[in-house]
Parts: structure tokens; sequence; C-alpha cells
């Protein structure tokens, strides 16, 4: 992978402590020779010609172009009607899959070690529809809308990620018992699909179930794949397992290759511009970009140098438990990269 | 509250382990001397006149007169069509709120100590309306609902369980973020019931900020209040981060006093009948419907017998980590309670 050329990767900084971590990210890509050539758009939603709100032409060609991007936080305007920034990006992509690997980090304590899984959400409908109607005044529907395509579409992602990731296991997330013809839906295509991994084990748990499991022990769970808003729920909850946001990294899978990766924690406004932030998340969802773009080994060391300084616990950000700054995290994950070459 | 007559309560052993640890409550309660006079009533889902799922009239009757119930498991038979039994219990009695308390067991290990919440869980409603349609071939829908009503129903009576337990704060949560006009109303009801308890704090929070949050540190919270599903998932969360469903007490509390109180573990069939079952959580089930009904020297007294017990660990069944048989268990409870006599 190392005499491919350089690919582009559209980066899209963001708010708050958005552009230092990204500047961390890019300083230890350069420091691993990771062949990649960052195209900086900024996202802000604008007003279209309809009145729709869009992400602006010049992000929307690059990713076109480069069909991946890497992105800090967004912040969500409070603008009546705004939408969440990261709703637009998926939807304008089609990202149908939300993809989050939590894995336990070395030397970062928290009440759980050895947490080995992967979340794999729906990210396109569900109870995310945005249909809801006023019946009479004081009661109100929202729709959860689950289709066969987008089930199915789901169903074989999360296979075809188990199998090309060496995991043994694919669990569906489901409240069936309730939801009977949409979570049933749901689950009927897992099934169907299951059919055609032999090689992987299926399994189908409520969501209520998967909880409580999961908080009393996580290392039984490898792949789940679910419905939109459980997914919301559940990777959140696996990413205060490990250590939350701040080192849990994030992919959004679209049709035809088109991804972007990003860190899902907020813009701590309140220590942006103070080299305090911890760029841990995006790093790592960095490095989940790597293995899609297929460079294997430019991922494997950065994520190592990473680990390797967390579990040193000599350099750490503030939030990790140090003293150090941002760019002395950067700056010691730079030079363990450059020993590992 | 010695002096008071007996008053009776509608027992549903239930189904499986259901009549042995319904038995060892009973012995306790002699043990302690609560003034309960128990109506055993069977209840399995017959079809009525209408071909309409009810409970047996004989277990509607006794409900009716006594008002309060105490429940063991109860399987839902498979049968298509066929309700859940605990589904159609809420609805019979229209128990519009579920309550879980959450407080950690001493002597009882899980990864978190000094737990101590209450989940309040809108029980009528929302996700489980239990309407669905197909819209076109491979399009479900399934509908939410959410009625002022309801919503300012449980949110009344969050604040007065909050008040009447002495709990500081009370937490709405919600996805009004996605789910704006239905969880929209939700939160508003809050907002607006609120002000009328100026002496609880209230806060709104998204639901995968509360799993996340609660998985990193659970002592944040107090009471919790949330719409139908929310409350499924998160009120088996926090049972997990206590010890799981073995130990967790829940209580469905409906209007005029009327209130059926649960174990909510399964039936477990593979060790019905064998004196292994732990009957803690029905056990402490029985103690909030003492509560409930004012008995609160005998709630007291009950719970503190039980709790010596586990964190003494000599008698203990096996899921407590022991290896006592479930009549040992409930005799060295017995004896403790009879002790503080
Ligand atoms: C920001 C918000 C709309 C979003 C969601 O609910 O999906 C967030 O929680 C996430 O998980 O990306
Ligand atoms: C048995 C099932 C229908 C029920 C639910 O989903 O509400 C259960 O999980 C509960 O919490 O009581």
């Amino acid at each position: 992978s190392f005499s491919r050329g350089m690919q582009t990767v559209t980066l899209i900084p963001g708010d708050g402590i958005g552009p230092e971590i990204s500047t961390a990210v890019m300083k230890i890509f350069e420091a691993a020779k990771a062949p990649i050539r960052w195209e900086e758009r900024n996202v802000t939603a604008i007003k279209g010609p309809g009145g729709k709100w869009m992400i602006p032409p010049d992000a929307k060609e690059s990713m076109d172009r480069s069909k991946i991007g890497l992105k800090g936080p967004l912040k969500t305007p409070i603008a009546a009607g705004h939408p969440s920034m990261n709703l637009l990006l998926r939807k304008t992509f089609d990202l149908y899959a939300n993809v989050r690997p939590c894995i336990s980090i070395e030397g970062y304590k928290t009440p759980y070690t050895d947490v080995n899984l992967v979340t794999i959400r729906e990210n396109t409908e569900g109870e995310y529809s945005g249909i809801e109607h006023v019946i009479v005044d004081g009661v109100v529907q929202s729709i959860k809308l689950i289709t066969e395509e987008a089930s199915r579409r789901i169903a074989e992602y999360a296979f075809e990620y188990a199998r090309n990731n060496q995991r043994n296991s694919v669990t569906a997330v489901h409240k069936a018992n309730i939801m009977r013809m949409s979570d049933g839906l749901f689950l009927r295509k897992c099934r169907e699909v299951a059919e055609n991994y032999k090689d992987i084990k299926f399994t189908e748990m409520y969501l209520d179930t998967v909880c409580l499991n999961m908080v009393q022990d996580p290392t039984q769970f490898d792949v789940l794949v679910m419905p939109n808003l459980y997914g919301d729920i559940l990777s959140d909850l696996c990413a205060g397992l490990i250590g939350g946001l701040g080192v849990t990294p994030s992919g959004n899978i679209g049709a035809n290759g088109v991804a972007i990766f990003e860190s899902v924690h907020g813009t701590a406004p309140d220590i942006a511009g103070l080299d305090m932030a911890n760029p841990t998340a995006l790093l790592l969802s960095a490095v989940m970009m790597l293995r899609h773009m297929g460079l294997h080994d430019h991922a494997h060391k950065i994520q190592m140098a990473c680990f390797d300084t967390i579990r040193d616990k000599k350099v750490l950000t503030k939030d990790l438990g140090g003293n150090s700054k941002c760019s002395e995290f950067t700056a010691e994950i730079c030079r363990r990269v450059q020993d590992l070459e």
C-alpha cells in the first residue's frame, strides 16, 4: 500500500476544538507518511434555493469527488428548523451504516476490561423518519418507518463487516415483541441475510436484555446490528464502557465506498483554542478511515502509537488523566509513529 | 401501623419459580407479622366473549376489590396473537407508572457502588401503542403515540414520588431533538409540572447521553422519568448496574391507589421446583408494596433482614454466589426479621 499514489480525503475540521484536533491528526498522519492529501472544507448549513437546508456546494463537491471524509465536531445552530449537521451529512451522502468499534484501551481505566465489540446502526430511517403529526389537540404521533430494503442493506453490511474483520457473531437487537411489524420486518431481513453467512453465528436479542447484559458483561458481545434509535442509544452506552466519546471512533458508511469518519464528542467550546483538547477520538476515526481505504499498515502503526502513548501514561491530556497539552500528546504519538518505521 | 386491621393483597404466584418465591415472601411476611391477608389468584390469559384476551374474572375481581397485587413471573404462551401477560395486566388496571428503584446492595459485588436512583416509566402509550401498518409491500410503520394527558400524569407522578421519597431531582429523558413533536410534548409537560415543584431540581437529558453517563457514573442520577420504550431500556440497564433482575424490585402504579408489584425476572423453568430460586426481587417488590400501603415499619424490617443476609454472605442462593437453598435463604431472613422485633 505504500507504493500507491496519494489519495484525497475531504477534511471537515468542525467547530470548537475541531480545528485543533484536526491539526493533531494531520501531524500524526504526516509522521506516519500516510499517503493522504487533505482537502479542507468548512461545513455550515446554508439555505438552498428552495429554502431547504443543505451543506455548502464546495464541501459537497469535494466529498463527491474524494468519496472519503474525516470530520470533527460540528455545532448545530439553534435557529428554528435547523437540522442537526450530523443528520444532514448522513442524509446528503446516504451514509446508511454507522459503525462504532468499542474496544477497551489498555491503561485507560474504566469498570470494564476486554470490551471488544462493534455496534452497527441503521442510519437512514426508523425513528428518525422525521414524520410526525398532531392528531387532535394534545395527541401526537411519530412514525417509525422500517423498510425491507434498508433492513436488508444494513444486515448485509453487518455480516460483511463481521466476515472482513475476523469477527464471529452478529446479534440483531430489536423489540419485535412490541413492534411486531416494524422490528419484525427488520428481524426477518437479518434472519434471511444470516442464511448467506453460515460462517458467522447469528443471534437475536431484545434491546432491554442487551442493555442489561451489556453492563453486566460486555465481553459476550461481538457485532451488534440494529435500527436507528437503538443504535443511537447502544453506541453511546458502549462508548461509555470504554471511556466515553473522547476515545471512541465512528464511521458512517454509504454505498460505493463513500464514507465519513468522525469523532462523536461535542465541540467543547470552553476549552477551544487552549491546546487542551484530546484528539484520540478523531485520530481513531482516522485510523478506521485508513482501514476502509485499504491502508492497513498505516492504520496499524498510528493506532499502536496512540495506544502505546495512553498505556504509558506519561504524556496524556487532562481528560485522560494527565496534564499534557494537546500538542504534547500529539508530538508523543508522532515520535512513537516514527520509531515504528 | 401495627394497630390497623389486616389488608388484603391479591397474590399472583405466577409460573416456573413463581410459586416457590411467593411462598418465601409469605413466610417472611408472617415472620414480620405484616398485617396482610393474601388472596391467591391464578392468572392465565383467557379469551373473552368477543375473542379478546383478558385475565380470568376471579383475578380481576380480586384486584378490583383489594386494589393491591403482588405478582411473580408469568410466562407468555407463544400462541399467535397472544399478548404479553405483563402488558395485559398493565392495561387491564391502567397501571400507568412503572417504578423501579435501583439501589446498590451492600455485599453484592458489581462494577458499581452507591447506585441510588429510580426509573419512572410511562406504561400505557408511546412506542407500545400497538398501532402498526404496512404502507406498501416492504414498507412498515409503527406509531408512537404521545398524549398530553399521559405525559402530564407521569410527570406529576415522578415529582410526587420525588417529594414523598426525599429525593432531590427529576431528570426527564427524551429524544426531542429527533422526535420534536412527540418527545417535545412529553418534555413540555414535564417542564410545566416542574414549575409546581420548586423544591425538586428539574433537568432534561437526551436518552443517549443518559445511557453514556449512566455507565460512567450512575451516582449522578436520582429520579428519571421517561416515555415507555426508553423506560423499558433504562430500567433494565439500571437493574444491570446493581446486579440484575434477580435483585431488582418493580411496581406498576395506577390511579386511586391501585398497584401491582412484581419481580421482573423470568420464570426460570430449568430450576423451577428445585428449591434453588432467589426470592429477593419479589421480596423487595413486596417491600415496595408495604411502603405503598403505608406499612413503613414492616417494610423497613423486612428490607433490613434481606440486606443483612446478603451482606453477611453466609446463607445465599446460588445466583447470589452462595450454595444455600431458597428455603434456607428464606429461613435466614425470617430469623433476622424476628431478631429485629
Ligand atoms: C446529534 C444527534 C442528532 C445524533 C443522533 O441522535 O443520532 C447523535 O446523538 C448521534 O448519535 O450522532
Ligand atoms: C415482557 C415485555 C413485553 C416487557 C416490555 O417490553 O415492556 C418487559 O420487557 C418489561 O419491561 O416489563
